[in-house]
């Protein structure tokens, strides 16, 4: 084995971005945004340089220690619009420090292999040879590189199709650049690409998977919860807090704003028939919504609702919801069933949070049997025997916005 | 190898469904609904009798040829609210015809295996035994089928946690049920448990994905699509039409209605600011699917709209679309990525259709670069250019039905 390997194996990363995601007339708006969010999330730690590749892009790290690197770098697993990407080593383009840094990327990558593993490894290189005018071809290139690690592991096979390492070459006229991993990304659409919303976020499994599939397509969110203390404990918002914190880590300064309930709730109880209660918070909940989107200038809303069995959800109850309002109302999750939703949520982060006890606003005074199906023109009559105004009112001045 | 095999293995099928989506309050009348459905798709073949089981139900043929028992059930891989099936024969609780069976059943399954496969597969035996009289514990039937089994085939390995294949005996008073296949259904609720609603379907990729995940959700759907004859060929209704059949082999019925807007554009062309055309076409489209769904007593529109980067889908055009209705517009794929849409469209069978290459109503007249964005305001006045009123009545006058 060669003595003068070089010391580190991360000077830089090369990001993929999702051809398909990405095509069409507004490509390069796309692409800036991805690059000035991959900054965002590089650069606190690192001291950046971006390079184009048709395609793709490349940042260099400038001296610093590999750690400082390997931590910025895992928060690209979070960054939407990436569709894979690769930490490596950017050297210049010599033959010797190519084999030398392949060989040692090699390395790297089998050593971090269970040892039970090692023994029937394979591995292939892959060249990209865009300098013609270096003095060997790619096939060249890769039987070099190969024929280095064989001599240093002699009893490990070459496979062009199914190798359990491949160690990436990727030659130009300033500089190269050698990996050995390709980490996948989340995909989607860059954060900020597309409008912001305002999410109705509950401490329940479904909503922060409706916020994340909506953020993963381009749009930051802003976040409305509703309790209803005292009657339910302030840990519920608490709870929603810290999901928040989840959703947040995909992307920049979602706000959370806390609504308190009670008061209309109490209002609503006394006023209006028994099982059409949850559907009146409902609507309510969806106006204070609408009014609180509009003051912070974003014109939809989204929330976790999903057609199903329970009383709130069937197709004529969100009809009755969604009547209040004119704003667009994204619910991503409308076509999923549970199961698929439960699986998304604990690939998000969400769902050992939403499976913590608490009880939601929903579930305040609510009836023994909620309407499954509710006349627009009945619920209306419900409302007027409130004030409606008032209650809007009322409860817009018990929105706070919470410090996550 | 015992000669008295019976000669059938399949006389009836035991059809589970997913516990976490059907239960709740409603369970009854989504069972019911589950199994109205399997009696439509097994009833025009089979003489069927239905038997309830606890969370899961079993139905009997009678008297039918095999192949005729085998066409129905493969239909039951497209009933939503399925979780899985398995086709088997329902027979007398005795020791002697329980063992038979179970061997027939297990040489039937093994006998489908290629034969590279067969030398080194696994085997397991399930008994439940819900007949506590039965002379015979669970644990005593999985040993003594599997002792006839290992005296017919001696090479061969009990696995009780991976198996290749696993042989289910479920042993009650009255009968006794073996299978050896678990064949995955589709999930969802059962078609009709849910309100209808009319779809926007176009010979796309993205909107035969979000009917089918509306209607997998329980909801009967009924079809819009738009087209511009003679501005575009007549083959694109049929192309939908196509697409349609394939939608409803996973529900009863549905209607496709296609309405020609040629005439409509022409005026929005000759009035309107171009780069306004698209968005325009759409607002109409959806005031269009308003009446129309209104009319049916619908109360819900699905559209196969996406956050994305085409200029229809910025997330300001959907809202300005969605502003001209009244009515809940479901659009499930409001979250998705376009790979993952691509993905769901081969799985439900219309992504091969959908690739077809066909104009669709959208691209006629379509501007060079259509407005990403839009205020309504400005899209309203664009219409006052035009008289709206008789714009919908005019192109409601040209929806006609197809039969399908």
């Amino acid at each position: 084995m060669p003595d003068n390997i070089p010391t580190t194996t991360c000077s830089a990363v090369l990001c993929r971005y999702d051809e398909i995601a990405l095509k069409g007339g507004n490509r390069m708006r796309f692409e800036n945004q991805l690059i000035a969010n991959i900054k965002k999330v590089l650069t606190p730690a690192v001291n950046l340089h971006l390079i184009r590749v048709r395609g793709r892009i490349l940042f260099r790290f400038d001296e610093l220690p590999e750690p400082t690197i390997t931590a910025a770098v895992a928060k690209l697993k979070k960054v939407f619009g990436l569709a894979s990407f690769s930490p490596g080593c950017l050297i210049e383009s010599s033959l010797e420090m190519i084999e030398q840094t392949a060989l040692s990327h090699f390395q790297h990558t089998y050593s971090q292999l269970s040892t039970t593993d090692r023994g029937s490894i394979s591995f292939r290189i892959r060249v990209r040879r865009s300098d013609k005018q270096f003095p060997f071809s790619s096939n060249d290139m890769e039987i070099k590189i190969a024929d280095q690690i064989l001599k240093n592991y002699p009893n490990l096979n070459v496979n062009l199709r199914n190798a359990d390492i491949t160690t990436g070459v990727e030659i130009r006229k300033e500089w190269t650049f050698v990996f050995s991993e390709k980490i996948q990304g989340p995909g989607g659409l860059p954060s900020g690409s597309n409008n912001g919303a305002l999410a109705l976020l509950s401490g329940g499994i479904d909503s922060p998977v409706a916020c994340y599939m909506v953020m993963k397509r381009g749009c930051p969110l802003h976040f409305l919860t509703f309790h209803s203390y005292p009657y339910i404990p302030g840990e519920s918002v608490d709870k929603v807090a810290r999901i928040v914190n989840v959703l947040n880590s995909y992307q920049l300064n979602g706000r959370l704003y806390a609504c308190n309930l009670a008061e209309s709730q109490k209002v609503i109880r006394d006023n209006c028939t028994a099982k059409f209660r949850t559907i009146l918070y409902r609507r309510l909940m969806m106006k204070i919504a609408t009014n609180l989107a509009e003051s912070l200038n974003l014109n939809a809303i989204v929330t976790g609702e999903s057609i199903g069995q329970v009383a709130s959800q069937t197709m004529a109850n969100l009809n009755s919801i969604n009547h209040v309002t004119d704003l667009l109302v994204l619910r991503p999750l409308v076509g999923m069933d549970k199961v698929e939703i439960i699986e998304k949520a604990k690939r998000v982060g969400t769902y050992t949070l939403s499976q913590e006890n608490c009880p939601d606003s929903c579930t305040v005074f609510a009836p023994n049997r909620p309407a499954t199906t509710s006349q627009i023109t009945r619920l209306e009559q419900e409302e007027s025997k409130t004030n409606p105004q008032d209650l809007l009112t009322g409860s817009m001045a018990n929105i706070k916005q919470i410090s996550v």
